[in-house]
């Protein structure tokens, strides 16, 4: 059966990550699966993130963007909270636990990304820098700091509020950023939430769709 | 006349920016007085806000919080979004449009703040830092690189899409935390777009509001 899809998003013709699910597609992809949507998925070039016509549809030149008819979003964060409320299954129903898991999904990008972002900054973009190496353990202890909070809320519940949401999926996609890092196996409960996610199927065929655009060979499953 | 008060904020009872308005409660403050809802004030002292007590209300011991009824939300970003999605004023009514603007507020605090909170780490935790000379010029450099495709996307316009939003709100607020470093009148048009938030009468009687906590003077037309 071929179903209708409605909804279009960009990501990288060749993510940096090699196929590690860390690109930001990989957020909305998860997102579109968990709601169960098809899509369709335009690959841009390093060049043609810059240009405008793309620019046009991202302001700061990045991806994923979505379009869905005549509307066009870009941000993850944006995508994935579009999807979440226009589709059952990554919100909870009463309006409190769901300003909550709002919440979340703020606090993913805005509390606890931040200095994740800081850390792949330090390594990516001042690796080789004279000061990389006393520098790197100040910004790892920043991150700690965050890891150490979230852990203590998390505790030994499976997710962060209630059933699974949008506010999971966006904490474990920041919390996956971690993963090579190894500070993420410092703190167990953490670590057995990241596992828990990505053993989710609409993870696992979120994860297997964007590798296949890597290894340019269709996932089992791949949807045509 | 007295208004009933349903919403009770936290923030710092000593604000760390000495009631310049950058503290996050000045956020919620703004959006409050944009839909025209009062609000209390219960202010927390450095100690109280790393105690389980506030804990419970906020996972990672920051401000603001925000209560409601049997609602008790964290995250400046979610709070906002609450305020707006519930009280007219903040989000247009058309849903594509309202869509982009939450595009916006994601992309305050995902895309544009991040390299400005690097930058306010860089002076206030690593200034000190043997590095800090040679490495603050490369921060810097990476806040212009939003700047400059933000001041693009903006271009003449007053706003970010159409009216006044939630997305302008925040993007302003984020904004604001450059403006005694300088690079923000580096682009005339985003120094102007700051500018022109500044003078709305809700920003105005927020900014008030937050320094006479911080001056112990109730402001001209604080509601009591």
């Amino acid at each position: 059966m071929t179903l209708l899809k409605t909804h279009t998003i960009t990501t990288f013709e060749r993510s940096p990550d090699g196929g590690k699910g860390l690109a930001r597609d990989m957020r909305v992809r998860w997102a579109l699966e968990e709601v169960g949507q098809p899509y369709d998925v335009r690959l841009v070039s390093f060049t043609e993130i810059k240009e405008s016509a793309h620019r046009a549809l991202h302001p700061f030149g990045q991806i994923p963007t979505y379009e869905e008819g005549d509307l066009a979003l870009f941000e993850s964060g944006a995508i994935v909270f579009h999807i979440a409320e226009h589709h059952a299954g990554l919100l909870p129903d009463d309006a409190n636990g769901r300003a909550r898991a709002i919440a979340w999904m703020f606090a993913a990008l805005n509390t606890v990304e931040p200095p994740i972002l800081e850390l792949a900054t330090a390594k990516l973009l001042e690796g080789d820098k004279p000061w990389s190496k006393e520098r790197l353990p100040l910004v790892e202890d920043r991150v700690r700091d965050r890891l150490k909070q979230l852990s203590a809320r998390l505790g030994s519940a499976n997710w962060l509020d209630g059933a699974f949401s949008a506010g999971d999926l966006m904490m474990v996609s920041v919390l996956l950023r971690l993963k090579l890092s190894g500070i993420l196996d410092e703190y167990s409960n953490l670590a057995a939430y990241v596992a828990r996610s990505e053993a989710r199927p609409a993870y696992k065929r979120a994860f297997a769709a964007q590798l296949a655009v890597f290894t340019g060979k269709p996932p089992t499953g791949w949807r045509e």
